[in-house]
């Protein structure tokens, strides 16, 4: 079978669509035919050599496609149609997927779209809900809006906890579908001080939640954005991890709690855990379509190297996703 | 009646012991006839000027006593012995508490000894298990281990949870205390790098939540002591509050939680559900015997300011109390 690897560390120009050899099953995995997957940052960090944890040479940490072997599972049989993380290996024709976190599919969907639902949609409700402990009608501050997990944030908190929801993005178009999927109040992080905005549309409290993928260059702002009480996640530092200067006495007079995570090092416990949750709670808004994966662009997977370009030049409101 | 405050902001000896207005009664309060009341560093903020939340001008904010008036309050009847929160106004011959914050005292204890029990016991609980969420048999790294909330919390831990407890402090005398209470590794800060005797006492795992006294001069060291997944709750800054570089990503890799908070400023209707739920939980151990608040000394009222200054000198194992 054939999977992209990165011929060596570096750009994109790296990945290559090699022929590998297939999958090997451990107890518990299923066997899944891959029709799509797609494309998050952990992947590209992954493609330079940066990922400490990555065992597998194939890229790729999500999947939708058939069971193509259940292994005995006596939930799955060959055929179904399911989606959910791979412990690497996703860009390829043939990936092995622990059966305890494969969630089937919607009917509704396409492969396209069920391939952009795992990671995103499973970070957005783990650090809304894991985490952050939103809670109904809360003030949230989502950065990066119309990014994969943005966008998923944001359909998730409208729906399921009727929160009053923030965004920051960098174009007009980007606000916009915010504004579409539900945010209240948008603000383009390039023209207006979101600081200012956020206390303005919360009565000077600030907000309960932050959703944070930027990190350093907003560490001042998003304190002044945050409320008394108010859970921080932090998910990305797309804006430089150092801070300087930090005031602990800032963070105790605020009582925040400030919480770092990553989902793709986790536990396969931990997953398989989110996983059965996760869809537990959401599978049902799929099916009505009232939260919807938002896919920007599809690729063919011979054309990874081009998906990978996209997604460096920030040009996606929410996912990329590889046709296999 | 009597009470202790600060003729001018500033230090130790500026407090004294002047005729004051009885307290005002607000619905739902109780009166209390103090009878000893304890020193926390909140108060030595307050008598310098520097709490921008306090309103009574008499100090302190715990008290045991009897319940002078019960205002109509079907649950406490004039006579009963209490120990609790007060909003300000501790140091003093009467105080005002709400009713829904009073705490019974266990038989067993003397007035004083009931004193030390309110800020320090339940600061290390809201922080052991509302913040930090302490499971059973995890480890814990106590820092100040000898101080109020440090004697508090190695009980609480060891006698709740089982937890392999490390504390810290600066004195043989106040290991071999922290040790008789129940922690397991204990160590001098003065004299040996904490970080590495705590990742030896954890299989280099480090441990599972922190409560940390101390800010800024411990940030490195307490990041190496910190597990994957662990809860960092920030209670003190007594070793400075300004941390030059933070690096986000070290919070995100290791997947932290760091919480900030403080007791005193928080609202009447969450000090009323700390007070109701650690009794709750705590009271038969004090009745046992198996947990007991740890008093270091007691001063006449009248003596307030050598209290303090016994305080500021870090002479105290346990609690500095004042009997009114």
């Amino acid at each position: 079978m054939k999977g992209i690897i990165a011929e060596k560390p570096g750009g994109a120009e790296q990945l290559i669509y090699a022929e590998m050899p297939e999958p090997t099953l451990e107890p518990g995995d299923l066997l899944i035919d891959v029709r799509a997957t797609a494309v998050n940052r952990t992947d590209i960090l992954n493609r330079e050599g940066r990922l400490g944890y990555a065992n597998n040479p194939i890229i790729g940490v999500e999947v939708a496609g058939e069971v193509a072997e259940s292994n005995g599972h006596p939930d799955f049989k060959k055929g179904d149609r399911v989606m959910g993380l791979v412990n690497g290996g996703g860009y390829a024709e043939k990936v092995a997927m622990p059966a305890d976190r494969a969630m089937k599919m919607p009917d509704a969907l396409s492969f396209e779209e069920a391939a952009a639902i795992p990671e995103v949609f499973l970070t957005a409700y783990q650090t809304l809900y894991w985490i952050a402990n939103l809670q109904e009608a809360e003030t949230v501050l989502i950065h990066a809006g119309a990014s994969g997990v943005g966008t998923a944030a944001i359909q998730l908190a409208k729906v399921m906890s009727n929160a009053q929801i923030i965004t920051t993005a960098g174009s007009k178009e980007k606000l916009d579908y915010c504004h579409k999927l539900g945010a209240d109040t948008v603000i383009n992080y390039k023209e207006q001080d979101f600081a200012e905005e956020v206390l303005q549309a919360t009565n000077q409290k600030g907000v309960d939640v932050i959703l944070d993928f930027v990190g350093a260059s907003y560490w001042e702002k998003n304190y002044k954005s945050i409320a008394v009480d108010g859970r921080w996640v932090l998910i990305g530092v797309l804006g430089g991890s150092t801070v300087n200067q930090v005031s602990l006495m800032d963070i105790m007079a605020k009582r925040i709690q400030l919480t770092g995570t990553l989902l793709t090092p986790r536990s396969d416990e931990y997953k398989a855990e989110l996983s059965k949750d996760f869809i537990s709670k959401a599978f049902t808004y799929f099916e009505q379509g009232k939260v919807r994966p938002v896919v920007d662009i599809t690729f063919p997977i011979t054309e990874a190297a081009e998906a990978h370009q996209y997604m460096e030049a920030n040009k996606n409101i929410g996912k990329i996703t590889l046709k296999v």
